[in-house]
């Protein structure tokens, strides 16, 4: 795999010098080009063995690039904030928007690559790592995203001339750690690992550029000539980076589906309703203080029809709760800066940490709800949806986060007296508006999105909840209930 | 993802006789078409929880269907055979060729899923397997196949009713087995891992079906018609199933490579050759003989160019060895039924036993040299294969094959010289052909593309020695003693 990176290639000087101010002159327009056109954010991953000059491929970057459209993030130990959260989260805080190009010098490859050098995970552990990076740079391609990754090679010879060499040099002797010579001693054990990874991971969507490390010279042209491709080709052509996706797995050949199987006639009086309802906020009061909360966190997701009461089933949960201990999050249109980032960003912001609660009035859904119905992003945008939500709500539930999804589901007729009601009633006046009306035109292209939701995202770490909501007492009760279940269920 | 599915769907006798004879003309029609054009297999697996009919719909496949073209495959425990290679190996011998269904009552799902169900294995180990699962379905699809996967499933009060019934009737009371019931103990369990596997190996190339199990006739219905609709789409629009592929991972922007860098003027005399020669094949004879050896078994993999002595080195090889316990397997032009089957099927038959050595005079490297050079494959094609040799390299080095890859490197004077005398020695006449000439001119196409495979598949497991071969001598030592010295690391 690093054959032809262990060749010594070499640049003489007087090449270098009649190359430079043309290439560099090309890499600045080219950045002027995506930042005007500001289609799609460039991620470059720089890993490698110690010595074969990561660090000065990213100074080079930053003297050649205009660097305030550049951007360059390096990981140590997680915070206490990012420990909080689920491992993927500390990277999508730094993504570069679109038009923008953001250096990763510790990437998502730093630490699983790091704990298996150390024999800290096995090898199953790590391709289980790798399969989830394989799927999170698919997301972060189909979304827009041009990701490069250099990977710099030295034979094992080369790394301890390189390092012997720097460690002479007074200028340079502070850069080579003790942790550099500790890594050469298990050169053969990293040459190894590495040549795993990165024969698992490169992907068409993301492949891996090998770069000899050895001759400085060689090293920039040959990272910059590829930056500049890559760049150029992206530029002139706005290509669809959409891969084939699933399509949906339960094929119906009949009328009966998850929505119309639910009994909605299902009702509380007031008095039973108050009863339950004081009960069941009492219990997930209790709930949330518990010690063992503490190491989890609770995210609640609400949709449903308009109309369908999401707003007031939001309100008795809260009502059960600290306001310092969670957060709503309403769901509306996304704001420039999150048009300018992957989908699920806006979402990945919210994420609470350990010992919290968000609560989501509307969620990241909308893609295969709204969006797909009206026709707001691609049909090939939308079915790919459901397999990175998926991996979304895995990553949650792995690290810990409790996921409760509700279904809030009313019948035609009742969402027109709702919708009536609140025309007549002052202080509901403004809960309705045109585009409510127009949604219910599109009523049956909604039940079948919903169907295909349910079968496609409802998994053992996060299931659905559909909640019969004709009758609001009903409702309000049985997603209290709920939330208590899954609580008990997982504490 | 079993909600749709757990609804009770039922089609009455009425209608079912009305749709049933249309549909199996159908299939009938779409069969006999899939064998006259016999451009691609049809791999069906069938899969679920027990008692949800997955037997009773290869019954009636085997019914509506010519069952001449059709088999069924099931595996209980490996047989010795079997158990001495790795393990996609006895899926391999199945394969149905081009134009032929082969259904799949056991697959490469059931082992990981009855590990992972009997806590055998990790959630990463089971992951690993799963996405090695998609990298062979993938290879599958590429290789033309048409993937169909069926899930059977029955909600947990289903099943229970569904195994009570089938104990009551006497004619299939035989059917229910103490495992069956074992299962449905254990239900939870299997569902919320049958959620996870489905969900990550629900690709876009080989999705799942997911069939409700409680009606015969719906399950009928349902099944026949996507394989209908399956077979007459795939008939319709003999569709690239190409996917993208990575690019060459190690961009050159000079003359230096690793066949340029080779140091072909070394030597050795007759007197130092023939010495050398006696202690390494009398060293290679002791280790194959060795205890540890029987666990393990050897791959050589020759290549080269023409006239690089391949033929002369196999031979002085082999005269180390028990001819019982060797294969020499000279690779050609593949045979008519190699050509029905995915283009890796052919080496998969002569993967050798444990404690044995299989000897490959030209390999599965042909794709990326020959096939490459000559255009005898699409350039995706080729461009995949990297991956997909990797994968067959890694599946062998997983079970514990030692796998020793040579080309053997000569200049274009010294493969001159060659041809000339064996033009002129008439006992060497029958080795050089129009065909040899022919490929002489691109050597340069063949140079490139023996750097690029070198890059791509010199890995941890199956590294590549290049053999500097202008001196027949000092070849043929450098072979055998690269042979016993990773014989010795491994043993």
């Amino acid at each position: 795999m690093f054959e032809s990176a262990e060749l010594g290639h070499e640049i003489d000087k007087a090449a270098f010098r009649e190359r430079e101010p043309r290439l560099r002159e090309e890499l600045l327009d080219a950045q002027f080009d995506l930042r005007e056109q500001a289609k799609f954010p460039v991620i470059i991953l720089v890993g490698g063995v110690a010595g074969a000059g990561a660090s000065e491929i990213i100074n080079l970057l930053h003297e050649w690039l205009d660097s305030r459209f550049l951007s360059t993030q390096t990981f140590s130990a997680p915070t206490d904030e990012e420990r909080d959260r689920p491992y993927l989260w500390r990277f999508w805080r730094v993504l570069p928007p679109k038009g923008r190009i953001g250096i990763f010098a510790d990437s998502w490859y730093t630490e699983p690559l790091g704990q298996a050098l150390a024999r800290k995970i096995s090898a199953a552990d790590l391709d289980q790592r790798l399969d989830q990076i394989n799927r999170f740079e698919a997301m972060l391609v189909n979304e827009e995203a041009l990701v490069l990754k250099f990977w710099f090679h030295l034979s094992r010879q080369g790394q301890r001339q390189r390092l012997a060499a720097l460690e002479k040099d007074p200028r340079t002797a502070w850069r080579v750690t003790k942790d550099d010579w500790r890594q050469h001693k298990r050169y053969d054990r990293l040459q190894e690992l590495a040549g795993h990874v990165l024969r698992l991971t490169n992907t068409p969507w993301a492949p891996w550029v090998v770069v000899d490390g050895s001759d400085d010279r060689y090293r920039m042209l040959q990272v910059s000539s590829v930056l500049l491709g890559a760049l150029l080709r992206r530029l002139a052509d706005p290509q669809d980076q959409n891969f084939p996706v699933a399509p949906p797995m339960v094929p119906n050949i009949d009328q009966l589906d998850v929505l119309t199987a639910l009994d909605l006639t299902q009702k509380r009086t007031r008095e039973d309703y108050e009863a339950q309802l004081a009960k069941w906020q009492g219990r997930l009061g209790e709930l949330v203080r518990q010690d063992r909360f503490r190491r989890r966190a609770l995210i609640l997701a609400f949709e449903g029809q308009d109309a369908a009461g999401k707003g007031g089933a939001i309100r008795r949960v809260t009502a059960a709760l600290d306001p310092r201990q969670y957060q709503v999050v309403p769901v509306a249109a996304p704001t420039e800066e999150e048009r300018a980032q992957p989908y699920l960003w806006r979402f990945w912001r919210y994420i609470p940490r350990k010992g919290r609660l968000t609560l989501f009035d509307r969620t990241w859904y909308g893609r295969v709800l709204v969006e797909r119905v009206e026709g707001l992003c691609g049909e090939a945008d939308w079915l790919r949806a459901y397999a990175e939500i998926n991996d979304f709500e895995h990553e949650l539930h792995q690290d810990g986060v409790i996921l409760v999804k509700f279904w809030l589901q009313i019948s035609q007729e009742e969402q027109l007296r709702r919708f009536q009601e609140r025309e007549q009633v002052p202080f509901k006046r403004f809960k309705i508006t045109a585009e409510d009306w127009r949604n219910r035109e599109k009523w049956d292209l909604y039940h079948q999105a919903v169907c295909d939701l349910v079968d496609r995202t409802s998994t053992g770490g996060a299931p659905w909840t559909l909640v019969e909501a004709e009758d609001k007492y009903f409702a309000r009760v049985k997603i209290l209930r709920t939330i208590c279940q899954r609580l008990e269920d997982a504490l």
